[in-house]
């Protein structure tokens, strides 16, 4: 049965090769910092409210102003056909249909323009700035021609981090087996052509300051991916930046980086109220993503359990998976007197 | 040999069906919420008194002025007759004679008249209060007529947790095996017929406001079960309620709820005397009993051990679950110096 | 290899039948006190002094005025035989021949007479106080006149803690084939015959006032065994009693009671020199025995390390497992630059 | 594939014999400070900094004053060939290939003249002062005159800990198959010869005074290994040494001494920049090394994880060894916005 997103982990882990669970499931070194994302959840333990009226209730909200079904963003991911044949197309009309944004990644399987025809819903984009800044320029010059509607910049990534699993499978260059039969959008192709690694395609100079040559290339608004340190977010609030996304790159980066739970309220402080904070990193159930709303963030990005239910069902998977996180948000809710996000505050988290 | 609640826990695991153990033994989510709830009382040392004269002790007590023998009452728990044919009958029997309280469940699966025939002591009430006004007067109702002495309204319960065991084995509508044979008293009916859940009785509207409308359908006093938070509490005895129960329903309704023990000093801080603070989830020895009660507890429920009990021996097992807590509970007060519950004082937890 | 008290465990729980075993590692409830005073002990860092000349040292100090190799004394176990057929005049052989003090139980398996016939160094006497306060006198009488000197009253045992192990295995009547062949001291008989428990000798009524008695029927100096509070430690100061031993019985008595090692600190402050502070429970490395000094102990008692040398190898074996404990609590000096007990300072406990 | 030090650990585990690997792998006692000293590292979660230039990076640095490639020194252990047949040989050669330094032991397998004879870089010399100081006196003029550039001296052991693997293999006096074929440099010698253990050779009157002493001795730098408390690195660097190491002897010596990464600030504090401060023990990944740095290390020493290198694949193994460290901090420092090892700061550390 599966009735959670733990039941489509099991039944993902079942259907996909190895190589291809090293990649969706993988993190840096030992992976403590994946494993640390999801036990920060587990520690906060709520102080629900009672004999509030919760008969009428609801999860909309807004996000940088867009209008969501619930606080339930899809992270970008890249190479959402590893997973299944029809790839980002099936992630993204399954956030439209159920009333979300997609962050589609510049590692995409498939060519922004394809997904932006396809989808039916807002749709964000997610870049690295490559060392190749004509690249770059041309790469979000389409994701906004195409209709996606903010720029999501990733700067937790100057280098690759240390992802054993994948590593250990052969991931440093892209495998054969999946560039066959797709053009990938963007330099990513099969080794034996180009080869080009991410490690080559990233650029370890990026830097505040390329942040006004970003504002110059696009209208869109810029999210910046991957802060975990105040003194960090308020820079990124003087900048101008319209959101940050608390993250750690789901443990694939720096293990040993703070779980985003532990770095989230001095974030929050920091930027008070001038930005909008979304937090990434171990979300696995509805109750993560209130306890996440609670300690101040505006919506939160799942990533691994959308590849679950894509890998399960494809859309209907996709669909599934974030309509099990928003019930369960929306139980969650019913359970501590909330009848909306503005409702999750912080006095519903027992201290520690 | 069956020299504590646990053995009668691993007695009852043998002997009933799987779906029986879902429906007694699970909790919501992944049960973090009925592990803490264990994990809470194991944490808690104590710092024995020792040379106090201890020969003449006793643990009877008065819960809403009402005589007990001990400060252990059963907590109200549905479908007594899924552990034993004998069902609530049984149950308030054992109660009775070990000269304790019954708190029946409106989810009993015998009517309330059969059960105080059978009774031989005090029973309390328990109710949802749900979305048929009409209906839940009648039922309060017909337990005042039957003789049951203060009404437990659960306040924990807007709408049903996430209880994945039972959803496991079907038990979203109750089986037709359980409803064959006899009639519940409240609508409870098998899935065939009219097929009603829980979701449906329950009242996700229930407020504050109400209290003023249940307190004119009856006299029996009010206890308010599931309350975690101080300020909620402090508002229950503005509203002038008689009893409290520090609840999280057994970890059934709100996985990631703070284990009872953790929130009860605030709540009895809160409260400052001026109500009976009962608490329950997670006792399985009289020496937990000794905890709660060093904590400001005034009495304890016990809901799932009675439920073993039953299952392994029907009324005489109840006693002999009641009897073990009790003299638990006696030993614990004769090795920390204590003749009398109140003589159960802070000082001897031992600080963190 | 027998090279520590972990190997003697080993080797004495292969040798000795289950009842024995039950009746000697067993403690009360589910022996969290029994593994809290353990872990105690290895949650203890130590900073260690280096560039010290710790050529010369020893560990040799006296208790209560009497002069021993090492502070570390047999704490007053019942029943040596059920170990080894030579019994209690083993064990006061091996303390003596290594320069330490046996307490001998008054649940020796042997009487006193023939224990003290045997040793050949200092010997105290730990007694129960009964309701047979007249039996109780003599008992004291017998042990004074055969040279004892000092008189441990047991003060945590009102009544019999619950002893899980020893109750599956029938232990609350002694068991008939420890008592063929031998003449227990104190009313302690086979079951077929008096069949007394514990339960019935020992004084639930044993209060403060009784010190006043106790020091009338005897002029060995008084030591308090069983006290674990600040408040009980200050009035046992003002009683006059020349000694406290800080124990919670081995986890025999009441389980979930604070570990030894976390109440001697309070203890000690409590105390203040007056009176000395030994402890026990736990202690099963020569770095126990350190740590205990450190944190204001004169000397430790061990009991159930004592046992498994017993049972291993009679007398040898207990003056093994000693040498063990006071060449490993030599080497910890040595390497913490302590070159006697009065050495072994605070400092050299790291903050927690 | 060998991507680790972990990897090294468990490819050197499969191919020793076992004495071999009790030398290597055992710790003291219960291996409760071995595993401490892990567990510290894993312990420290880092908050790392973004959109910092980080194209041009590089960990070179000084230690007393000579440059090394990373911040990573070899540190002293005896008897390399155990290891390898090169020995000595293969460890210093891949020091000097990689840019670092090796501390040479005492118990060096080979004559410290055939190492330095062979070495391609900076060598420091280890020793234990014995209780006959001609031969120390002879033994540091040696290493002096063969070119050692520093003399560290371990002062954590007046007397051997309890290495219980060592003892269980017969470790106490070296064993005959180690010592055929070759000639160990300082009277560590085969069993059936001069037999003389490390315990004789050992100086336990070894003090603070001896350092003039010592002073008088050589003219190298001397540097003092095996300080944990605060106070004693003050005094330190009141004699006026140029560097310290904090270390508890890889856990090797007293067991629950304090692990090496909690006793570090306290000593940063004390010793306020008069001197080097280095840390060994524990350090299994390069993100361990970035974690001594922002807590205040100016280098670290690795041990066992050179010896696993060497037993794998001889020089080349400890040169993949070091350089998977070095990498391993690269990546890290890449990840953290550190372009060298001044930018590694205390802010890096997330507050526990």
């Amino acid at each position: 049965m599966l009735l959670s997103v733990a039941d489509y982990e099991a039944a993902a882990t079942e259907r996909l090769p190895e190589p291809s669970l090293a990649f969706i499931m993988g993190g840096a070194g030992e992976q403590r910092t994946l494993d640390a994302n999801i036990a920060a959840y587990d520690a906060i333990r709520l102080l629900p409210r009672v004999l509030v009226d919760v008969t009428v209730r609801g999860s909309e909200t807004t996000v940088l102003g867009q209008r969501v079904s619930f606080p339930i963003l899809i992270a970008p991911t890249a190479m959402h056909r590893i997973a299944h044949p029809d790839g980002e197309l099936a992630s993204a009309r399954a956030a439209g249909s159920t009333g979300t944004i997609m962050i589609l990644s510049l590692g995409s399987s498939l060519p922004v323009e394809d997904v932006m025809a396809a989808a039916n819903g807002q749709v964000w984009f997610q870049a690295y700035v490559g060392r190749d800044r004509g690249l770059t320029t041309e790469v979000i010059g389409r994701a906004e021609a195409s209709g996606c509607s903010a720029l999501v910049v990733t700067v937790d990534a100057p280098v690759v981090g240390g992802r054993m699993a994948e590593r250990r499978h052969g991931f440093e260059v892209l495998p054969e087996w999946f560039a066959s039969g797709h053009t990938p959008m963007y330099g990513l192709t099969a080794p034996g052509a180009s080869g080009a690694s991410a490690t080559e395609l990233w650029d370890a100079s990026l830097s505040w300051g390329d942040l006004i040559w970003l504002r110059s290339r696009t209208r869109m608004p810029i999210v910046l991916k991957g802060l975990l340190r105040a003194d960090d977010a308020a820079r990124a609030v003087a900048e101008g930046v319209e959101g940050i996304v608390v993250s750690n790159h789901g443990g694939r980066q720096l293990d040993s980086a703070v779980p985003t739970m532990h770095a989230l309220p001095a974030v929050v402080d920091a930027v008070g109220g001038q930005s909008a904070v979304l937090v990434d990193g171990g979300i696995r159930r509805g109750g993560d993503v209130f306890k996440a709303l609670a300690l101040g963030a505006e919506a939160v990005l799942v990533g691994r359990p959308v590849m679950w239910g894509l890998a399960v069902n494809g859309q209907m998977g996709v669909e599934h998976v974030l309509r099990l996180l928003a019930d369960e948000l929306d139980l969650t809710m019913a359970l501590c007197g909330a009848t909306g996000v503005a409702g999750i505050t912080a006095d519903l988290v027992a201290p520690p």
